[in-house]
């Protein structure tokens, strides 16, 4: 399973909650997560697309349009943030922290209480934990996982840094060939709407008249058409059921485009069916 | 005008557009714009809400609702992102370059034309041209305004790599006190829902149903309660129209919460005002 960052990357805790005997495809860049599954070096790749505190992480929604590699599972992960140094560092010490934007943004209050501390954003977690280690930065700290700092032999000046407790981040995976539909209990869906008063709301009547419940709604701006926007949509229900071949056929009929980005067992089946096996 | 950035920050440019007469006061950051404005050292801000092509910018939404400043208006500004370096450098001779993630996403195609060089991610456009600038750092580019060019003296080295050629930021204009109902055309809501089937699409029936057309929908996770959302919607008439009165009285007998961020005159009448004035 290819995820993205360094060993310690919450996305590797995730692809091992999701299969324990995974082995694992560390990749630098999202863009290369969907590159290893197309190319067949990993069956599956996992990625980070939202979090209960910070929002959507746009880029992999992105991706998931830009591919055509079927999403064919879920994950959630609890996140505790940790701020780390090289060790015998003192806080008062510091005066720079790295990490990833949305690590930043999800212990923003945090960061506020140290007005005298640079805040710098990288693209992982776990790699700001790796330079601070192998560039031996004096004064540098990284807000990372527990194992982040275990692999990378950081000390933990503060756990927990989080502002909320309830920090969740939701992972999908993608691979080539779609899981069993039988299996399959949500499904995601992208559409684009044409620019006319009350579009939306009909694309969520062909749901609500259906009963069919939303778990989630994103909007993207439409490349290359200013104030248009792409609609991601989660719905409650496997793509066998009739209900969401209808729901789809009603969509259709007036959005501009639409694709089914994968039909897949949710993380409360999934956790369910685990709890029912031990 | 407090706005955030350095002098040359596309902030910068929209604050004129939006009053070409305007006294302007450079913060470091948005919660100092909104501090600015609360405490009377501004009688306006502006922020960048949304970019046609990198999608909202999510903390000044959330600083908007921490806030109780009112909008009153709204700018749309073209961006043209140049890369630049010292005077002398080549593109050969850049091993990295830094900027806003966001304008990092802009021009997400060009920099991946570049795979030698490292990409890092600063709180500021113009505040990345500055520390080229001020730090000569050889070598290093950052992706900024022509006029932070000019204003840090460095050189163009590639102008408008942004990926694609319509590349508009909405900024919007907040104060201490509301503009007067009369001149708003359109209205900014934050609404949160009971989570439940069809909750979303009974919200957006009060404005369908009215025939109120929605110019924007942006969902924020709710701090504390993982997975349910605040809705930010833009309707395209002023809160003194009798339908927005109505439409937000049907809204409050099934919101959890909800409030007016601002009513003002939106960019379209602005500028028609402005050329029929001409």
């Amino acid at each position: 399973m290819a995820y993205q960052g360094e060993p310690g990357a919450y996305s590797e805790a995730a692809a091992l909650r999701f299969d324990a005997q995974a082995e694992l495809l560390p990749c630098p860049t999202s863009p290369e997560v969907f590159a290893a599954v197309a190319s067949g070096r990993a069956t599956h790749g996992i990625l980070p697309v939202e979090n209960s505190i910070g929002g959507s992480i746009h880029q992999n929604y992105d991706l998931l349009l830009e591919h055509d590699l079927p999403i064919v599972g879920e994950v959630q992960l609890e996140i505790t943030h940790n701020l780390m140094a090289l060790p015998g560092t003192t806080l008062e010490q510091l005066t720079r922290i790295y990490s990833h934007p949305q690590a930043l943004a999800q212990c923003e209050h945090f960061l506020r209480s140290l007005p005298h501390v640079a805040v710098e954003a990288t693209y992982d977690t776990a790699g700001s934990a790796k330079l601070v280690s192998e560039q031996r930065l004096e004064g540098a700290g990284a807000i990372a996982s527990e194992r982040a700092a275990e692999v990378f032999g950081l000390e933990i000046l503060k756990a927990g840094i989080q502002d909320y407790s309830d920090n969740i981040t939701r992972f999908l995976v993608i691979s080539r060939t779609p899981v069993p539909s039988e299996a399959a209990d949500k499904t995601t869906i992208v559409f684009s709407l044409p620019n006319e008063p009350g579009a939306l709301f009909k694309a969520l009547s062909v749901f609500a008249l259906r009963d069919i419940d939303l778990t989630k709604i994103e909007s993207r701006p439409l490349r290359g058409r200013p104030w248009e926007y792409l609609f991601y949509v989660d719905i409650t229900i496997g793509q066998s059921d009739p209900r969401a071949a209808r729901a789809l056929a009603h969509l259709a009929e007036f959005a501009r485009s639409m694709r089914t980005l994968g039909s897949y067992p949710s993380w409360k089946s999934r956790e369910t069916a685990r709890v029912s096996q031990v």
